[in-house]
């Protein structure tokens, strides 16, 4: 059917990661089918280990290794949920993850790739200067490179997540997913495409951040131009292994605004009671917006993590508490 | 075994609402597992619809009424996730829900009780003018009271969400509620001994509001002295129908700050990814600061419900999407 993955590659690695992974539930919620005027299904890799989908693809690369290669450690550039989840998924192995990041990471994200066990090698916040770290790791100690997205293993990692989706809920018709670098795009396309191509696959993309929807547009791929998005996962360019794939296997990449996103989000939090991050709401953003038609039909969407730095908010919650406590006080006096 | 309420009560308030509530999902959480020591089975009822447990006690009671009655309507004084249960419970059975609130009320609240359907009237924000505004539309319609937990219909429906714990999660050694008026806390304590008086049922109180604490301690119901605590739904006096319960079926309350109640509510913000109001963050506070010892023991948590005020995070976000845009058009000039 492609020349890129068969449906025994995504079924590989799902055995593969089985045994490690979380198989995340299938939610619904009644309040927002009325809303939108379909039956929604949610598949909640928020819920996954490390908070986002990224766990998939890394374990089923770490996991593809050779006992020689795997010895060796794994590299990656990443500031992200894909850093977090390589140091997770090396820990799995019990082999070595090394992780570059650029000096201006924020804490949140160091500590989580620490927290897995991954060893940091900090460098300049430029392309450069990351990929010339990452070329002397691998020079110094033969260290496999496992890129976020741009690879074979990341994408049918990631297409794990629509297979489970499908394996629960039958006669889908539509998917949908976010589309940053496009590795749970093309992953999520492909697991459709193979099991079911009557099922339409849409990507929701911020609009600030359109590179996906204008390279496909264009035939090639263009790179995104000062993304500036709260969906901060979907920033990436595409790359030579994923772009091909969305080109040949999603329907339509529909884009919507950055007030769209956090409304979005807003309606999962307050309507679902679930934590997902801005990246994870712009498909439903697609379908609140009312872009596609989808009119009592049946559409799975893939909600890629839920790692939220609520830091602002529950200092609000503890100013109140400070509130409290100074009114208690003058009321006790 | 008692003189409130048989075990056949709380499965009979189960047949007659199981058709039109949620059966919620018990989730687990392997890193709480392992920060906390012990195997967490989270009961989450703030998936429960119109976001809370109290949909069930209101269910019952609202289902349980003769037809004549039901034809009168139901009244009520709440402002809380009870007004808007009863106006949804209601609303199912097609009768009217009329709902008393402070004049002061927050807007959210009222929205809620107005969303379903439900007859606001306003009164002055003291226990008088609550008491005389619902005696009066009584007398007006003829009206049946339900009163937001010191009713053993409330209680009863409260307590089936323990039933549905128990029955999926076999040899748990804990059950953990919160207690405000104490539905849910009786409730789940009487379900819980009923099927096995073995399991610990261990309450989580707010120390800015210890009255249930202090009660227990008493022997009579001591009203609670200016309640200050974030756990909103947990500033509620006792009543006489669920003090003598909890005196006899409850092995301990245990006290929390309310530092400990909003880290608690972080970390499952953080690590579960779900979304739960500050009263239900009471029971794993306990936990989490180490209050009772429960190594390697199985405990089972009623996450009570998920209504979260989210104004100013969202309006945080928006602070930063202003400033996207802000960047965005200076860049481009």
């Amino acid at each position: 059917m492609n020349k890129y993955l068969k449906l025994g590659d995504i079924q590989k690695a799902h055995q593969r990661i089985l045994p490690y992974i979380n198989r995340t539930p299938v939610l619904t919620c009644s309040s927002l089918d009325e809303i939108i005027g379909a039956k929604l299904f949610f598949k909640c890799e928020n819920f996954q280990k490390v908070g986002a989908f990224k766990f998939r693809g890394a374990m089923n690369a770490i996991f593809s290794l050779s006992e020689e290669a795997a010895s060796k450690g794994v590299v990656t550039h990443s500031s992200g949920n894909h850093a977090a989840a390589l140091a997770l998924a090396a820990r799995n192995r019990g082999i070595t993850a090394r992780i570059v990041m650029p000096s201006n990471a924020p804490q949140v994200k160091i500590d989580a790739v620490k927290n897995y066990g991954g060893i940091i090698t900090f460098c300049e916040p430029t392309l450069e200067a990351r990929e010339t770290t990452s070329a002397k790791i691998i020079e110094e100690t033969g260290a496999t490179m496992i890129h976020p997205f741009n690879d074979y293993r990341i994408i049918s990692g990631a297409g794990t997540a629509a297979l489970e989706l499908m394996d629960e809920i039958s006669d889908l018709d539509y998917i949908l997913a976010p589309v940053g670098g496009g590795g749970l795009l093309s992953g999520t396309a492909l697991a459709t495409k193979h099991i079911n191509p009557k099922i339409k696959v849409i990507a929701g993309e911020p609009k600030n951040a359109d590179d996906a929807y204008r390279s496909v547009q264009a035939g090639y791929i263009i790179p995104p131009e000062n993304p500036d998005t709260i969906a901060d996962g979907l920033k990436t360019a595409l790359g030579d292994k994923t772009f091909p794939i969305i080109q040949e296997f999603v329907d339509d990449i529909i884009l919507v605004t950055e007030e769209e996103i956090v409304e979005a989000m807003r309606f999962i939090f307050e309507r679902m009671k679930i934590i997902i991050e801005p990246s994870s709401a712009v498909p439903f953003a697609v379908l609140l917006f009312k872009k596609i038609k989808i009119k009592n039909k049946r559409v799975g969407i893939v909600l890629s993590g839920g790692n939220v730095d609520f830091g602002g908010f529950f200092d609000l919650m503890k100013g109140d508490m400070k509130n409290v406590h100074n009114t208690k006080k003058s009321y006790r006096k």
